[in-house]
Formats: C-alpha cells, sequence, structure tokens
C-alpha cells in the first residue's frame, strides 16, 4: 500500500486534534484513498523546516494560521506539486485569488472546507451541490465565540465584559478576543462564502463589518419584550447587479431560523430561486470538530475527488453595493417632556422612515426610548440619527442596531 | 466541445423540471464540464424506447419511478458504462446493494442525491463531508408531505382529514398519499441515510415505520399545553453493536432543533462524537428544488468527481435491534372514579415506568388523562399499555406517541 504522506503545518489546538483524528481514523483513511497516511513532519513558530518537510510530503495540511508566512508555505506547496488542505480564512480572505489561481495552474486541490464555520459543510455544498445554482444570498452566524457570548449575555442578563470573560474561560474565546469580537473572523469567512456563491472576488477590504462590544444589557433586555433575539450576522447577498457583503449584530424575530442557534454553534442559509433556502448549522470550532472537516478534504484529495470537482472558477468583479436597506432598532435617552417624540418622530420622517413600534421607560431627566423603525437605506437612517443627536432632550446619539424583518410562520 | 448526452427517464413534475432547468443553466454546465449538455430522447411510460435512448447517452436520469422498471433500465446503464442520476428512494433501498455493486464493478458514478430530502444535501455530505468520521446517529423529518400536514393540523386545530386534504389541493400530497402518510416514503429514506452512515446493508423491510393517520387534534391540543411539538421523525443509530432504523410520530420539545421545522420543509441532523452533530434543512420536495440537487449530481458525474469519490464501501451486515428505548405521550379514556389513577400508575410502575406529567381533562364518564413518561423499553411500555388497556374503568386502549425527550439549552 503506498503511503499518504502528509506535511503538517501548526500543531495548536486544531493541528493537535488533526494529528490525532488521523491516528485513529488511519485504517479507515487507507480503506477510502487506498493509501496509508502518515504524518512525515511537523513546522511549528518554534521548530521544524518548511523545506525538508515539503520534500518529503505528498500533501501539506495548512494549521499554523497568519497570513504572510501561512501564504510563502501554501504558495510553494502548490508550485511544487503538492495538494493542501487549509483552514486559514484570514489567508483566504486576503490572498484567495492568487492561490486558486496557482492550484488550478499546477493542477492541484486546494480544500479548505474547515476554513467557513468548521465542521458544518458550507464550502462543500456551495462547491458542489449548488455548482447548477445561481445564488442570491448567504447569509448566518459563523462567529461562535460572539455567538456564545451574546447567549450568555440573554439567558443571564449580565453585561458584555461578564459573558467574554465567562467564554474565555470555557476555551470559547481567546486572551486576546478582538478578532471574534470585533467582527473580523465573521468577515473574513463572509468574504470567502460570497467568492463562493458569486464567483466574484471579495476581498476582506470588500466586507463592511461591526462587532458586538457595544452592546449593552438593556438592547438585549428591550428587544426580548419585542420578541428579538440578538445574534451577529454575515450577510453576502446580490443586489441591483453589485453584491453586499457584511458583518453586523442583528435583531431577529424569534420565528427566524437564525434566532434559536445558541451557544457557539454556527449556522448558514443560501437562497437561491431554484433552492429556495437550505440552512446549516452545527459547531463552528473546536479542535476535533474542524479536524473533522479537514480530514474529509484530505480523503477527497487523497482520492482525486478534489481535483475532479474542479478549481474554483475564475472570478468575475461585480460592484460592491455599500448603502443597503435594514430595518432599525433605536435606543434613546431622552429628558421625558413634550414635544420631545414629536421632534424624534419629525427626523425619521423627513428621512422616510416609518416606526414600527414605540415604547418608553422611566420619566423624566432618564427616560429611554426603545423605537423599531421598518426597513430604510442605512444612509437615510444615519442622516435622521445625525439630528435625533441634535436635538436638546436627546442626551446621546441614539444607539442603533439592525433588525432583520422578514417573519417566518 | 464535445456533447454530454443524457437520456432522460421520467418526464412528470421532476424530470420536466430538470429538462427546464438543464436548458436554463446550459452555458453554467458547459463552463464547469467542458461538455455541452443535451437530452437526446425521453422515455415516459407511453413513449421512447428505453434500449434507442440508451444506446445514444453518455449518461441516464432515472426520474421514472417505480421499482421493476427503473431496476432494469438502471441495471442496463450501468452494465453499458454509463453514470446514472436517480431520484428513486424506493428503487434504492430495495435494490441499492446490487446496484451500488454494479456502479463499482463498472466503475461508474451513480448519484442519489435527489432520492433523500430533495435539495438538502444530506446524502454528498454523509458520503464527503463525514467519510472519515464513524456515525452514530441520523435523525430527521424526511417527508415533507406529513410534516405540512402536522403543521397545518398545529396551526389549525383541525382533523387530519382537513389537513391532507388542503395538502392535496396545494400539491403537497398525492391523490393517493398513502406511501407518505403510512411513513413507507420516509422508511425508504431512512435505509438509505442508514446504509451510508453506518456502511452497513439495511433493507426496506428492516425498518420499523408508523404513519400519521391516527393522529387526533386532541394529540396535538394536549401535547402542545405540555410545550411539545408533533413531527413524523425517522432515526438510525447504533445501539449496542447494532442498528435500530425506525419512523415514527414524536413529540419534541419547543427547544428541540427539528421542532421549528414548519411546513413541507425537510431537515436532518447527523451526530458523532468527532463533530458533535451537524443539521440540514430545506425543501424536501418540489420540481425545481429536487430538478437542482440531480442537476448538480449530473455536473458531478460529468466532471468525473463522483467516479472520484469513489463507490459506496461494501457493507457488513449488522444486527437490526427491535425493541428499543422511548419516552410516551399516553392519551387514556377513562371513567373519573377514585383509584382509577393509582390503578393506571400500577401498570406503569410494575414495568419500571416513570412518570413524569399526567393532567386530567374532562370529568365522570368522559374524563381524560394525558400523561407523559420517561424513557422505557418499548416492549415494557407495550406491556403496561395491555394490562391498562384492560383496566374496567378504562374505555379504550390508551393512546401512546412517542416523546423525544433530550431538551436542548
Amino acid at each position: 500500500m503506498p503511503p499518504l504522506r502528509i506535511g503538517l503545518l501548526g500543531h495548536g489546538t486544531v493541528g493537535g486534534a488533526f494529528a490525532q483524528l488521523l491516528s485513529v481514523q488511519a485504517d479507515r483513511v487507507t480503506e477510502l484513498t487506498g493509501r496509508t497516511p502518515e504524518i512525515v513532519g511537523v513546522l511549528t513558530r518554534s521548530r521544524g523546516d518548511f523545506d525538508e518537510i515539503l520534500e518529503q510530503s505528498d500533501l501539506i495540511v495548512e494549521l499554523i494560521g497568519g497570513v504572510d508566512d501561512a501564504r510563502r508555505y501554501v504558495r510553494a506547496a502548490l508550485q511544487s506539486g503538492r495538494d493542501v488542505v487549509t483552514a486559514n480564512k484570514q489567508l483566504l480572505s486576503r490572498h484567495g485569488e492568487e492561490l486558486w489561481e496557482l492550484a488550478r495552474e499546477h493542477g492541484r486541490a486546494l480544500g479548505f472546507e474547515a476554513a467557513v464555520a468548521g465542521v458544518v459543510p458550507v464550502v462543500r455544498v456551495l462547491r458542489e451541490s449548488l455548482r447548477g445554482t445561481r445564488i442570491e444570498r448567504v447569509h448566518g452566524i459563523v462567529n461562535g465565540t460572539t455567538n456564545f457570548i451574546l447567549s450568555e449575555m440573554t439567558r443571564t442578563g449580565g453585561s458584555y465584559e461578564v459573558a467574554l470573560a465567562e467564554a474565555q474561560r470555557l476555551g470559547y474565546a481567546e486572551a486576546d478576543p478582538s478578532e471574534d469580537v470585533g467582527g473580523a473572523d465573521a468577515a473574513a469567512k463572509m468574504a470567502i462564502l460570497a467568492r463562493l456563491a458569486f464567483d466574484a472576488p471579495v476581498r476582506i477590504e470588500d466586507v463592511r463589518y461591526e462587532g458586538i462590544e457595544h452592546i449593552t444589557p438593556d438592547d438585549i433586555a428591550y428587544a426580548r419584550e419585542l420578541g428579538l433575539a440578538l445574534k451577529l450576522i454575515g450577510t453576502a447577498e446580490r443586489i441591483d447587479g453589485g453584491i453586499s457583503v457584511r458583518v453586523h449584530p442583528a435583531f431577529l424575530y424569534a420565528a427566524h431560523p437564525l434566532a434559536t442557534i445558541g451557544g457557539s454553534f454556527n449556522a448558514v442559509t443560501v437562497e437561491a430561486p431554484a433552492i429556495t433556502e437550505i440552512t446549516m448549522s452545527g459547531p463552528g470550532a473546536g479542535g476535533v470538530q474542524t479536524a473533522s472537516a479537514v480530514l474529509a478534504d484530505v480523503i477527497a484529495a487523497a482520492t482525486g475527488g478534489a481535483r475532479a470537482v474542479g478549481p474554483i472558477p475564475h472570478a468575475v468583479r461585480l460592484p460592491i453595493v455599500e448603502d443597503v436597506t435594514s430595518g432599525f432598532y433605536l435606543h434613546l435617552r431622552v429628558v421625558d417632556r413634550p414635544g420631545v417624540l414629536a421632534e424624534i418622530a419629525q427626523c425619521l420622517g423627513d428621512e422616510g422612515a416609518s416606526i414600527k413600534s414605540v415604547v418608553q421607560r422611566g420619566l423624566g431627566e432618564h427616560a429611554q426610548l426603545v423605537m423599531v423603525i421598518h426597513p430604510l437605506l442605512e444612509s437615510r437612517v444615519r442622516s435622521a440619527l445625525d439630528r435625533i443627536g441634535k436635538i436638546d432632550a436627546v442626551q446621546s446619539r441614539p444607539h442603533a442596531i439592525r433588525v432583520i424583518e422578514e417573519e417566518f410562520e
């Protein structure tokens, strides 16, 4: 039985889990691929020599993270005729076109299921199941850390800081959580999904994103009374011949399919006229779960299945739409005196905003207004908020969070 | 550009939608496969000659349904070196081993994503994404007709008959709905999923199944008060070195991921230690949706991707476990007099059943008892029900519906 010689770059949580899973499943991999898998070398930041490992390998598994070194390794591996499997979303959202082009040129497989939503098979489904389908929209929860924190804030009523600390204690958030909580991680994943869905190049710079650091327990509590659940939502959609790719916190109605995705789970919905919609959910992170996605890509590369699927098609640039329509939840601290609501409503009305609901809490100097407005171009909402912020009786710039309107049964 | 000559067997809802989708997406298929797709012949029950169509085709798409003729066509196509794509769950649940063996022998692809859960990509995910994973359990809602009827009964409080008529009016149920409402359709799909999940042969005869014809509005109303939703659930799981594959109505707690799958949607959850769980949902039927799944299989066959994935592995027979553990909802019509509940509780207690909740409705001669019992071997529940049915004050054999206990969050 010929060997399947794997060079492993990275030996952290996922790298370690992959090495272990491969050893447990070695017989199964042998049966499926006709080759006996072995890890011929491991590169970490402190040990191993990449060129030596490459020389001895048939296939490179890149789990070392980072961008510049990882790019160099993946380039060298493809150029020397090796298949590559990677879980590196930052690398692909920055240099995907270059690497997919290299894979195409050298007739090699470049597997990256594990780069988006862990073991949730969204990359394979977009690349294979929906290959003949024109996709309109992909949206979902693609960051487990923020979903855990928001679920925790909802469950306990506590602050962002406390929920973050709990996430760190349980291993759902890193010591430096900024890439997750600031939205950059989700933005990189949405760039990759948009690339697959629309065959258009999407760089991380094309993705507008916001994080969850500014969400308050009040926001969650008020919205809960309105039947809304808060999630960090990534969206990639076609609009007027262009595309919009964005990540932001959003309130969902309780019956929305994504509203019930709790804890660190991820979920992605793909919409197209021909398929209505497909939703996939599961653990978006975790060493062994992500390692399972890596292993499936290794098997697909070793059987030739990944190469037979063909390269990622050439991309045709589509205009990036910056201004999109959205419903909004607004939270304002106001001095409760006659005419204030009318003045606020006037600013909204002038920009074409239609108010869906409004609730006042408290009295006197410390009143709070919570409003939900129907979908409107975001630029117009911003204009209204600028004007509202200048009203004397409004004590701070209104806090605005998007609301996803669709209501399901 | 060489042609991709497709012989189409069947021109009903799915066959017609496939022909249309193929024509709309012809350019995309050409780009992806390097071949220009054309339908060289169509066989229906009343016209066309199979041998002639086969002769002219590179690939056969079998959407004609039925078992015996379809089997003959698929055999002949594989034996003569054609790839085959089929949506025929009854064929595969009866003769799958024979056909997969033929495909293996002749090195051909046999695609069947559309046979289970329409466009929901559960076949591809089991065959590719989870190839290296030992799967413990697959369960879900795999029949859209019954899910529509149960959703409708829940929404309106109306009877099974009225909901069925509505499903027929809207095209969700056939004129003769027996295969769907009796559970045979779901049983065939679960046999196929079990085969893929466990690499064990599972024939339709190995699947125990019940339908939804006997569900009453009372059952749904009482259970709703207990926070339960009724679904027709298919389950395939490993138990004690064997497997159990079954289909039956079941109550789910409101927080269960399958509880919110409404209308004619399907959803399947795959569980394994290495992946925790993945859930996929979407339209389980519909002409164009199912045709999309067929088209993806055609593209995979034409690029060689399907063959590179490799054949369905040889199956090793596993014992079929007949008696499994389940929670139960019990609905009894009783004469309300002292000691009746104690007598009933005694019968349950003797078999080891532990009562989770009990509610009495009405008084005197027309009282009703609704009980939920904790999980217990089904054979013991049956014994208890036999004894309870003989109690004088119990007016009919208790109505028993399974309850899936797992509560999430």
